[in-house]
């Protein structure tokens, strides 16, 4: 398939904004000030009403119609009662506009589907791209445009980064932008799809595979709108970036609620692990798991392998560590007699501690400062037996220094991927954001740690499959 | 087994510092300054060399041996080189002192058993209990009382509350303090267990089972040391309070990984597995899932069955939950006629909108203020059929108010278990600071509620097996 050219929706040079209000609280007024605080595009107001607006200390004429703009418009944001809507994208016919965002609810999800196709209808006739209905729009973290009623002090937008997410579910989805924007995740471009009357989950992957700001698509879906088309679509974007999907309805119970949520048909889970497995698109079966995913894959290279070397200061991190790669299928790897031996001359001159197991996990013990970390992960790195190196820091040590921070900047140069897990508190978090400023995914937990690495190992068992790594 | 008395341990009147040091970065210095810190109890310095140690602003002369400290001593804290404890351990024994905390390392973990067994000898001759070595030592909440060397600007101390904690890996134990002080878990009492010379795990799950300040025991465990005795011990707390164990050692790379580290014989993870089901004992897979547990338990009763009502004002979190709890063996409540009954008439009489789903999941929809919660709240309480509640609030709504709150509290007069999620990031997180205050523990995840309700599902029916609920 060939990938729908969607720029206009995320560049739009102007936007407008039908149903705007001048009420606070009026998702028109909301929708008015996402729009105008980052954005630089053009932004007219539109209601039938007229008058004024201010926001964001800005004031806008408000235009009783989009035909009144005295401008171009490229994408129009819709937040009209559903009644009004196939008319109001009529006026965007006649006015040129490319794409429609349509906030509004109360079609298909509110028992009037006929009112929806009446919509999809009229857009086809004038060519319109219809995001929603029932949806938060959609957010480019790249530019500020940004349709999303929810206000920035209940509901933060995550900093610009290589993460695109698309969401069947808007309220679940901003959760989840509130949630990477506490945890610092770079994100590209958010979808909401809402009701995908026009535009579905699977042009989005189309689009977003062919955009060079995304280097990771992740999405929340409970059930795909055409099985075909996403199987297409997915087996060929997953050779250039990687696809993670959070599928809900996974039960019995869950794919009810999901037909009474979305209307999707959820289907056997099977089936859509089969589809997953098939195109190379990890399933994550939380949305931590997504992101853990997610972040390794922004950030490091897929694995070659899964063979994996642990270097820690704490055994019990290791004995945990290993007990989770085994788990899910990855190795420890079994260091080279080579590297072995160099352990061994470093232990016997007393570069390295007496008493340190470099058995994998290499166990650095308590005491270690950043320059005996530096030695174990060289070794480690340079052992060909090693395929990804999990690095534990156990900071409330004392004795670990922030040398660390630029030993991570260093290790980058052996090309392969590397995961590090600090667990703890406000210390560990500090270094956290300075390892990962590096390039060095940093996880709160073993756990989390381990999900990395499944990511980099599976995405890149899928690579290797199809010739490419 | 009759539990151990052991208050001397946690709430002794005077402590020796044996190797107190007056030199910053040393641990007989960092032992001194954490115990200084908080605990009103007397602390006497103690090193061979002599002088006076300065520590958090206050002097103490130092004793070249316990024996010439001017006062009874209840636990002497032994920082010296290995080789010098037991010559230590004597003198305490002369001095009358009734248990050693043994922080230095060096014995059996270093390949000396010998001088390990010496230690226990002289030990038993006195009849001084002993903690470690190779510790952390022991840490009361409650007064201060905290021998850990590692620095509170990097490692944090959880506020006080019901949750004890032991520890076979004292560097882990010391990340999981630290992660559970950010995370505002209080604890009661966290054990550093060492090597377990004496005393062991089985002696301090006895203990906190009759200690009133404490209502759930976790631990962190490689391998028990005697399986009969831990079998014992914990099947008869459990009818009292809770454990629940991280268990390490689980692969077989994993049980590698804990034979160096601690020397356990971690064992088949199949015939701990067995032990935990037969004695009660949660089993977590996680750090992250043993504080989900623990604080569910801490803070919410057993549930009475398993079939769970969510009310949730998202629809895709109310997808996830009703996947994650089927997952994990509980059910979806069916709601009795008679609530579905109060749904329609309230959906009739305009009191509840009209497309909102009232089969659970309770779909309040994404407008909805706390109000209409409440009533979704209390019709799921009332309703025979129901065990336990989920709520979800999706607080990123501008439409849910801070009522939410003060409803919270009003919900437990039904006196059935609640667990809350509250997905998301800084508005979230101050919301459910308030939640759990009011008594009602809050999850930041989908996933972590999903532990919540698991722990209580699954410790009420050990209870209720055992005709204890």
């Amino acid at each position: 398939m060939e990938a729908p050219r969607l720029d206009f929706l995320f560049y739009p040079r102007s936007v407008a904004v039908i149903g705007a209000s001048n009420v606070p609280g009026k998702v028109g007024n909301a929708i008015m000030r996402s729009i105008t605080l980052n954005f630089s595009g053009k932004v007219y107001a539109v209601n039938v009403k007229g008058g004024e607006i201010e926001v964001n200390g800005r004031k806008f004429p408000v235009y009783r119609s989009i035909k009144d703009v005295p401008d171009e418009v490229d994408v129009a944001v819709i937040a009209v009662p559903a009644k009004f809507v196939p008319d109001v994208i009529d006026e965007c016919g006649e006015k040129g506009v490319k794409g429609a965002v349509v906030i509004s609810a109360g079609f298909k999800e509110a028992g009037r589907a006929e009112l929806e196709e009446e919509l999809v209808k009229r857009a086809r006739k004038w060519g319109i791209r219809v995001v929603g209905p029932n949806c938060l729009g959609v957010t480019n973290l790249e530019n500020g445009f940004d349709c999303n009623f929810n206000p920035p002090e209940r509901q933060a937008r995550p900093p610009f980064g290589k993460v695109a997410f698309m969401s069947q579910s808007g309220a679940f989805g901003a959760a989840i932008l509130d949630w990477a924007a506490s945890h610092k995740i770079g994100m590209s471009k958010f979808i909401s799809l809402g009701n995908m009357a026009d535009l579905d989950e699977s042009d989005f992957i189309a689009y977003l595979g062919e955009d060079e700001k995304t280097g990771v698509i992740t999405g929340y879906i409970e059930g795909v709108k055409d099985g075909r088309k996403f199987f297409n679509v997915a087996k060929e974007v997953t050779l250039k970036k990687p696809i993670i999907i959070l599928k809900a309805g996974r039960t019995e119970a869950g794919a009810k609620a999901a037909a009474s949520h979305t209307g999707s048909l959820a289907g056997s889970y099977k089936i859509y692990e089969a589809a997953f497995e098939q195109t190379g698109v990890l399933s994550a079966k939380s949305m931590r798991q997504l992101f853990n995913y997610a972040k390794a894959l922004a950030m490091q290279k897929p694995a070659k392998g899964n063979r994996v070397a642990i270097v820690t200061n704490g055994g019990g991190a290791g004995v945990m560590m290993s007990d989770g790669l085994l788990e899910r299928g990855m190795k420890l790897a079994e260091l080279s007699e080579e590297t072995n031996e160099r352990f061994r001359k470093d232990i016997e001159e007393g570069k390295l501690p007496h008493h340190m197991s470099y058995r994998n996990p290499i166990d650095v013990i308590g005491d270690a400062p950043s320059s005996r970390y530096e030695i174990a992960m060289r070794y480690a790195l340079e052992d060909p037996n090693v395929d990804v190196l999990v690095v534990i820091a156990l900071f409330q040590s004392p004795a670990l220094d922030e040398g660390i921070v630029e030993a991570m900047e260093r290790m980058q140069a052996y090309g392969k991927p590397i995961v590090f897990v600090a667990p703890g508190g406000a210390y560990p978090h500090k270094m956290a954001r300075n390892i990962e400023l590096k390039g060095v995914p940093v996880y709160e937990t073993v756990e989390d740690g381990v999900d990395a690495v499944y990511a980099l190992v599976k995405y890149g068992e899928w690579l290797r499959e199809n010739g490419k790594l």
